[in-house]
């Protein structure tokens, strides 16, 4: 029997809607590599470059093996809470729960995570150790988190049918499973290794270690933002989802919508910043407001699809404060991260989660969560009147993901770092990474080419040719 | 009552193809930020790409805020055919005639303008100046012109009920509401800064002033092309719209076709220049080259929906010696505009306006302007036959955006500059924008790094330790 | 009449998905542009990069006026299986077989070719032989295998009516028509015009020649995966294409599994080479990786659509290898191609096609080439018992691809090398390409920047102004 027209409209439009958002996913990974790179300096940018590579390379393979499996692997006769016992290696997908549109998708997002900590843990650590860690989380500790709040049946998750406190948390596309699994992993790495060689002088001053390229944070911020609209508004997965009011039409608007909301709350974020620093530093920062607008993101990815568009402004708001707070808190412990992700991705991060379950509008976690179906009540956002069923899930997830990936990769870390494999020595450290580990820098003058004698050489000689 | 599952099909289809659209326009913004910052002197990088960050976290505030309803504010009662009146804030939105996803296509149209403006005054500019000039023009001139002649209601529109010469102006993705806008606002930025210090020696003649990396203006030349694919083509907004004689299909046609327009009068334009420039001063020009590509795009954007492929060639063509011929007179004129915006994005431009009011073919503008009804006719391309009321309102549109932006951006640049906060000193311009206003260069050198001893000194610890 | 509802859906959601995939091949465009320029010497890198604005821009026109009718003109009565006949610069293009997205599919799959050829022949010639040879390419000789392998008509055709060996080639998104044309085409211009001045010492032993920019190469990679989910999945061409057994669903599936092909393939070189040549040179080499990754798509374009996921991790695999092998020969015998194109597009590219032939399943090839039409019968992978059919025929396209470019591009090399025009001259090659044919270097260092008094003296000039 073939599959009816209808089905075949539905199927294509949604495939590729969930397409096209995973393709812009993975924008996100050059956007990592990018940032990253411009990031630090020039000595180690051939390393944190090729940490991103890996993670994709590692990621696919690993998420393919068993990743999907554990976070989605949700068969008929399997509902863990906990992890996912089915699908291992796409077997039996497709199936009428997935495609492999969904796999991609999910892939997109498992290869981000390491992105993330490789900026915590940058400059210093041994690429062995980087192959073990990031096969760790993108492989386990990741797909666990994500199984919990984005599967079917997970403890914490918004769709199953045993919801947390009567609501389950909303995490829609990830502050919480994305962005403070990450943080929080690269929190872990970065007060293991401790700070770069020079980060503090004698006296525990500051001293500036700036990236080498400002051009690459800049492309790497605008690629993150492009990539940003794929993950959020892409995380409603299927487009052609109409609600029962007419008014409310169907999740193309949502889908609107929070595109409009994560712009707004980055925006806000980013404005928040650029006025904030020039007060505090006296000069108005490009990459400050880089940062800036990365952390609104990250703290509008949990709710950007149940929030209004103002309500985006205040996420944004106050994500910027988070993050200028965390950074100078960090400072005064000694504390080196060198892309700020543990502020910014954790910190921003758990900003979002309660952001949400104080901000979340009844009708929108209705369109997201139940298609707008008519005479369903669910809890929703403190702030907005909606009890407390939704923050207390919100403050559960936040607090459950730090003690699982503080109790995961905590012990990982230091089981490297007492194995001495951890951190690189301090010499290959002053040398960098990239020569002593990598076989060369990442950029190459090419003597000759400074040589003040080159043109006039070449002017003679081809002078000479001619005559 | 449900929307009906036609609608909802429709209403999905248009709102992927739009918010796709929207987000190509968007890498437009990165694509710039590039484009300017190779073109200009490497301590001015931080500045520039500051600057195209900037206007698009303050354009996606100011839009949003009432930038919007300035553009499109049409209710039921209101028809200001000057302005809009409502939707501030996104109020009333979404409603049967804009969904959020028209929302977001129309920012990623609106930050672009202030991004063409920023080349023009790149270098010498106060950043302070900057914040008031984009957010006025993002917000205020920028969308008035919009209106005027995208807003069903304005007296320059092509679809409101009452066309100026029968006709209405065809500016279907902007050569004139975008690229003009923007250039003639950096035309008088440009004029009254006055040339960089140094770009003319003390007998009047041109000092060349190369941007420190050719690597990023092809970069930016080439993500704006990518992004010219969301311009154009999605300027449509609905690609699910069938025409009512069988043959001409519909708008997905005609959507095919417009990104063939486009692609055929950029290259050709690349393709003259490239000979052009060779013939002028003897070598292979790249730069020259991604300059003239994207003028040739500057051009076809207002009649890239209604003329024919073998138009757009010479549309590219012209463009092409409009855009060679502009720069020898900036040069003859001491008229310095680090980026030509004014010469590309004006001249290419108001060109482009001429050459739709030439070329434009019967059947595609009614396919793009009345979706195919029989039996209208409608003014078109004077070469062809169409008459006077199609170029009359092409030449209109040309004057009023010259006339308009003239009177509003002009006293402004002039109020600053009496103000004194419109150029930098001219220490400041000898040290670079980077290190006197954003804390820094954009590049930082790592001393080490460079030392002849630094990799001897490696090897040297390093065997050291294995001793 | 108008055309029908049903016919409206599926024409917009097809041209949808096959505009977003062109798009995003045409970004592989500027993948390479990266690629290359990061990978070759700073000298010349404007060069390099021009050439591929120029295969863009002269692609673009040449394929409009004769490249897509070599390929794909087939009419009514035009049937020639070697060179189509018709469709010369769009003429009766939309018709029912072929709207306008087609043709800019195609045409971005046509400027790819030239690109990978320029790596060949980097860093060393004339950029007027460039233009020659590059026309020739995309004009002529690549449409011609295009219309064998891809139109209905083409002798080696797996969609054709009289299929080669009861099969026809399957060479899904162009391994061979792409990649393996693009490679011999370089291998040939690298031979004739022999390896760079310095790349081989007196001895014959070969000395490193780096390329300048590390963090290029790996945009460039990450640009090309990007722009590959256009390239493998679009080629499809629709997506919605029901498949009369419920069970298989459609083409959108299919679509989905071959981005996971693509994924797995290129993600299983990549491991693999970094484990690869981690043991023979010592280091985790991030350069390699990114060039495994390539390989692994490379090799995986020709049978994307037809093997299972679990079979691309095979193919790339055996890739990594294959490239690693051929790159040692290549050095063994002086073979100097600065990009690895002969080894990485013609290699895997042959390997691809051979893949293919061994692993490709019955049940996907009837989903790629009959719409899951039941009961059909067709050749398959020779491993999993489809015969010699299917293999035969691969192998045909391998060794006729070979015969054909040989005989076109390696007169043409010959000629324009015995006319002298081919090669720069030696001392022109020293100075570099940038400043010898291009009007200067891609990086233009302002002396003044570096002075140590820089920063001093507007220190001063400040307070002085201050005072």
């Amino acid at each position: 029997m073939e599959v009816s027209w209808e089905q075949s409209v539905t199927d294509s439009i949604n495939t590729i809607y969930l397409l096209f958002s995973a393709y812009l996913v993975f924008v996100m990974q050059l956007g990592f590599a990018m940032l990253c790179a411009g990031s630090v300096r020039a000595k180690n940018a051939m390393n944190i470059m090729l940490t991103n590579v890996v993670d994709a390379v590692v990621g696919s393979i690993s998420y393919y093996l068993f990743g999907f499996a554990f976070a989605f692997g949700v068969g008929s006769n399997s509902s863990n809470p906990f992890i996912g016992t089915t699908f291992f290696a796409l077997k039996d997908i497709p199936n009428t729960s997935y495609d492999y549109s969904y796999f991609l998708y999910q892939w997109a997002f498992a290869i981000a995570v390491a992105g993330i900590t490789s900026g915590s843990i940058a400059e210093r650590t041994q690429f062995s150790a980087y192959l073990v860690f990031s096969f760790f989380l993108t492989g386990f500790v990741y797909p666990v988190v994500a199984h919990w709040v984005w599967s079917s049946t997970g403890w914490l998750s918004p769709s199953s049918s045993h919801l947390l406190f009567g609501s389950g948390a909303i995490d829609f596309a990830g502050s919480g499973v994305v962005h403070l699994v990450g943080g929080i992993a690269g929190f872990w790495g970065s007060v293991i290794e401790g700070p770069r060689v020079g980060r503090f002088d004698a006296f525990g001053k500051p001293v500036p270690m700036r990236g080498h390229n400002a051009t690459l944070v800049v492309l790497g911020t605008f690629l993150l933002w492009f990539g940003w609209f794929g993950f959020n508004p892409g995380s409603f997965d299927k487009i052609l989802v109409p609600y029962p009011n007419t008014n409310d039409q169907g999740n193309w608007t949502a889908i609107g919508r929070t595109a409009v909301t994560t712009t707004l709350a980055g925006s806000t974020a980013g404005i928040v910043t650029l006025f904030g620093r020039r007060l505090l530093v006296g000069h108005w920062d490009a990459l400050d407001v880089c940062n800036g607008v990365l952390g609104g993101f990250v703290a509008i990815t949990s709710g950007c699809a149940v929030v209004e568009p103002w309500a985006a402004i205040v996420c944004g708001f106050f994500s910027a404060w988070i993050l200028i707070g965390l950074n100078i808190l960090a400072l005064k412990l000694h504390f080196d991260d060198p892309l700020e992700a543990t502020q910014l991705h954790g910190g921003c991060g758990a900003w979002g989660l309660i952001f949400t379950g104080l901000f979340a509008k009844e009708e929108f976690v209705i369109q997201a969560y139940e298609s707008g179906e008519l005479g369903v009540v669910r809890p929703y956002g403190l702030v907005l009147g909606g009890g407390w069923g939704l923050i207390g899930s919100q403050v559960v997830e936040v607090l459950v993901i730090v003690f699982w990936v503080s109790v995961t990769m905590g012990p990982l870390f230091y089981a490297l770092h007492k194995l001495n494999i951890l951190r690189i020595s301090r010499h290959e450290e002053v040398a960098g990474l990239d020569i002593s580990s990598h076989g060369g820098y990442a950029y190459v003058a090419h003597p000759e080419e400074n040589h003040p004698h080159f043109y006039a050489d070449y002017m003679r000689l081809q002078a000479q040719d001619q005559m």
